[in-house]
């Protein structure tokens, strides 16, 4: 099953180079999730051949404009385009007034209805759980409120061993397997101990986004171990005081924080527009945090299903 | 001196096939007008180089997304770029709200001001007056309130013809030749006859910006004459019920508006997403109007200074 990561935008405040503000898509077990939703965002699907109906969670950081901008172009197209299904939203307070207030003076009235919920980002919450994805948000550390997000994978089932498994197994007991449990007769011997017929479930994967923060352990805590990490690096090492000021990180601070949360792999971006070359973001990166990658646009990045 | 006409945006509510919402940028005599502002306009602008601090007046037709969604980013870029000139903002009732709103949720106080200035889409209204140019709102016939802009130079002097210009004239009967006045002496006798002594002044050019419409001739009498009209056709002669609909034109109708309207120039823009080739657009717009262009993005269309 994919668990992909997909970036649209990599750019800071300003577009600059070809580079446009944030947003990812992620796409887990077939759940499109929109991360962030720069100006343009839509240009960005529609480039990249993303299914931009099949987007039912969109999810905002925080209201600077480079993150959000794009949603309500993106909302619009939605409805041209004939959607029905519902679409979430996930956003600080006054998303929803910002979408409610234009859609007003615009005179639309959508045929899809938007189901906005308003973050608290003091507190890590649930924002989306099902049989197989949980989305959660958790609070970050920049100069208006702001939350990331972090998304997990669910347990996944035992798999059986078909080269072991007997003949006539019935449903229920291939069920019992999947779940971990040996199988016992009607008298409550046991006949089948489940290790013996499966393999172990494979790794449930997950993915964290933290942008905009300015460099903060209290974090680590809610990223611990995630297999893919994306971390805002701003600046290089030379403007640490200026990411201070801003509430930003710089590329040592995202690889510092990879680091201790002993993610397997990072990812940067949210690169300021002041740098035309990327390469020195990643020689800083990796001199901490050796498996890193640029935040590359139009790129796609999986996790393994191991 | 210039009169320029930049294409940023060509299309209409869904970008496509490479073309972005609406945007113009008007260089009249070093006065940069920004006309609509679709989404992903500021990157218009920086891919075709035109300098954006030097836009002090931005004019928006209506409250459609395709027509002003880039706004916002062009505030707050502007903002990040140093910007300390005031800008000028001519919109709809809720064009004010829905940029302060946003303003309010980003935590930013820019360091330049903005003058709000509601369009009465009921009126022709002076919107912007010097002694060079002259910006007017005219009403257009769409589902929400729409506004039309014209843009004219002033009058202009009369030319002095060097070759005939007797030597030490004073520059006080230098600046009476160009206002068109004859020359006299002390005691009130004619000495030079305006006519004598200078070319007739260069024309004042105009340019007219109607989108979004329906077919609507009462526009006529503000665009009268105009050099340059640019009126949308959304869609070929073959959706001309669907476009009655939806409050949009076709080819053949702006094409006769600009017959109607005596204009020395039409351009066509605001493209259906429906279609990928536009050349049967030129063809069935020419066929009544044969100077027609297409609204091309990145091209500059002149108006000659004759």
């Amino acid at each position: 099953m994919s668990f992909q990561l997909k970036i649209l935008g990599s750019n800071s405040a300003t577009p600059a180079y070809g580079r446009h503000h944030t947003a990812q898509l992620l796409n887990v077990q077939n759940h499109y999730f929109l991360i962030d939703c720069g100006e343009a965002t839509q240009i960005q699907l529609s480039r990249y051949k993303c299914k931009t109906q099949r987007i039912n969670h969109i999810f905002i950081s925080h209201l600077h404009g480079d993150h959000y901008l794009g949603l309500m172009g993106l909302i619009f197209t939605m409805h041209l385009m004939g959607r029905q299904a519902d679409l979430h939203i996930f956003g600080q307070k006054g998303l929803e007034e910002i979408i409610v207030t234009q859609l007003k003076y615009s005179g639309t009235v959508l045929n899809y209805t938007i189901i906005f919920r308003e973050l608290n980002p003091a507190l890590s919450e649930i924002l989306f759980e099902d049989e197989w994805v949980e989305v959660k948000s958790f609070p970050l550390n920049h100069r208006i409120p702001c939350s990331g997000f972090i998304i997990k994978e669910k347990p996944k089932p035992y798999r059986i061993d078909k080269e072991k498994l007997p003949p006539n197994l019935s449903l229920v007991n291939i069920a019992r397997l999947k779940k971990g449990e040996d199988i016992y007769d009607d008298q409550g011997n046991l006949v089948y101990k489940n290790r013996d017929l499966t393999l172990p479930p494979r790794k449930s994967r997950s993915y964290a986004y933290c942008s905009d923060t300015k460099y903060d352990e209290t974090i680590i805590h809610y990223i611990k171990n995630v297999d893919l990490l994306y971390h805002e690096a701003t600046f290089l090492l030379e403007r640490e005081q200026w990411a201070e000021q801003t509430f930003h990180s710089t590329t040592e601070q995202a690889a510092r924080i990879a680091l201790l949360a002993e993610a397997k792999q990072l990812i940067i971006g949210h690169f300021s527009a002041r740098y035309k070359d990327l390469t020195p973001f990643l020689t800083e990166a990796r001199h901490i945090f050796n498996n890193t990658l640029l935040a590359t646009e139009g790129e796609a990045i999986d996790v393994p299903d191991l």
